[in-house]
């Protein structure tokens, strides 16, 4: 084989090229659907600065967590939070098995009215509903029921299933952050197992990286084999206080970014900026009335007040839907 | 530059030698302190059957989860878990600023007698010995006392860091299943706070990777800033059925792989067997008492009884110390 010297010179530059990765084209935003503006900077500026070796604020990539609130951060939370949709859905299911529910309470409401009828349920018949409709079964069982429920169900407004009203700009923003080698982790109050059977497929995230709220289990055998039985008991609730207990017992380090929409995540947020060198605290402000919602301090579902006042008082990133976010849903 | 073709011809095998890894010699043993026999060969069998995608055991790497139990399985566990022994220096170190302990059990013996007094406490006292070495500080003043304990205590029989007493053999297997993309979990009785400070240096397992008992914490303000304070109150006792309930609350995913040494670790091991497919079960049998220690069935510490009944019944993989081991310590 003869080689000649200017082919040997082409073939070194193409190695090189392969090697260091394609250069010649301008790099696609990984961050399309923000807007420009503050938001979508301080983001970036936070990811570049602590990717940065040479950069004081840089952060070895195994301490790179990142914790996201999932209803109103990364999913929808309007009507309600789409967990008692999904409960309210069940108690219709499960009524031709407990007859005694078309005359007892909270069961009776629910089923002649729906939704609209959570708002009159004190905190004990919540708790109620939620184990009539999250208990008494297997976690593999409950893990089906709520894989062949997302399957089916529409969103009232939007009629769509409700793992299409993820937020196109946060995928992104997942994506991104892993792509910088960030670890993603989910912190929210909803249950941990409603969660956990779709958000692989949906975020990327897997299932020993969701944090949530639980109900207690317990070892069964069934035909000789273990079984884990949901049992109709609180284990654990992972909002406020409890999300950096949550991010504490689970995780074991302190995230460097969080991310939230409400007054729930709050303490989240606090916990994160209360770590040493550069951090990215953020929040969604659903300001959005036409195409997702608009609603904050006065809200019931998502409200977000105490942790607006932080927000402008410590410069966190606030993130405003209507102005900072091109499309809200990935199928626009 | 003038390139002559017989050096651009050694360029290019220089090149290709460093891209595709070097071949030339016969590829390293990776779990070379382990004798050739019945442990190592299913270890490896294991291994290439869920790794290779032709074979029908194959499993994605996503879900490739390992789990191990720590005291006796990864570390020591003799004369006393290791925990207890912290317990005990720290009743001394804390016994100045508690002068009734002089007079108080089960202070009283502990500090008269040492570990050899553990052996006579009941239930509620070995409670109120952890509670009070273990609680009423914060997450990170804890870190830092296990720390620093860890960097001076040694072991009473072999006179170096308790962090030397880690089995060489398993380290192997650890690094083995990682470089077949397994993510390795710790699930151990021991305390999560007490293990994460140290794992991921001696084990290359991170502190999310951990999954172990608690107590309770709770958000304090100090100084303006978040701290996390430790509560004498127990949370959960990750040991027997509890390890199985740890690991579908923390991972969300049955282990493919389960890795423990006692009557503790059994639910796990079946838990573990009970999923569909190929699966790996290993017990370690303590059967070294010159290079280590010899006890099973009659142990107060390590109990293996009907662990090993299970073992022998369902044809899991037992590990005998002195005949399957070439080293048990790095040191060695």
């Amino acid at each position: 084989m003869v080689i000649r010297n200017k082919y040997t010179i082409a073939l070194i530059v193409v190695l090189i090229i392969t090697l260091s990765g394609c250069s010649c084209s301008r790099t696609k935003d990984p961050l399309s659907s923000w807007n420009e503006g503050p938001a979508k900077n301080s983001i970036i500026e936070f990811v570049d600065s602590v990717t940065d070796k040479s950069n004081p604020d840089y952060v070895l990539p195994a301490e790179r967590i990142a914790t996201f609130d999932n209803d109103g951060t990364l999913w929808t939370e309007r009507p309600i939070y789409f967990q008692l949709l999904f409960a309210i859905d069940r108690v219709r299911q499960l009524a031709v098995q407990h007859p005694e529910w078309a005359v007892a309470e909270p069961f009776k409401v629910m089923l002649e009215e729906g939704p609209q009828a959570l708002d009159g349920l004190d905190e004990r018949q919540l708790i109620q509903l939620l184990m009539a409709t999250h208990a008494d079964i297997t976690t593999e069982e409950f893990t089906q029921i709520v894989k062949d429920w997302l399957a089916t169900a529409q969103h009232p407004r939007f009629n769509r299933p409700y793992t299409e009203l993820v937020y196109q700009p946060m995928l992104e923003l997942l994506d991104y952050l892993r792509a910088n080698e960030f670890k993603t982790y989910i912190v929210s109050g909803g249950g941990i197992e409603f969660m956990r059977p779709w958000v692989e497929e949906i975020y990327g995230i897997p299932p020993e990286q969701v944090v949530g709220s639980s109900i207690k289990t317990k070892l069964e055998m069934r035909d000789g084999k273990p079984v884990l039985l949901r049992l109709p008991e609180i284990n654990f609730i992972n909002d406020k206080e409890g999300k950096l207990i949550g991010i504490n017992q689970f995780i074991g380090r302190r995230p460097i970014a969080a991310f939230g929409n409400s007054d729930g995540d709050m303490q989240m947020l606090q916990w994160t900026a209360a770590g040493n060198g550069k951090r990215l605290m953020l929040l969604v402000h659903h300001t959005d009335a036409q195409r997702e919602y608009a609603y904050d301090r006065d809200s019931h579902i998502g409200k977000l007040d105490k942790a607006l006042d932080a927000a402008q008082k410590n410069g966190w990133t606030v993130v405003d839907m209507q102005k900072d976010w091109k499309v809200i849903y990935p199928a626009e």
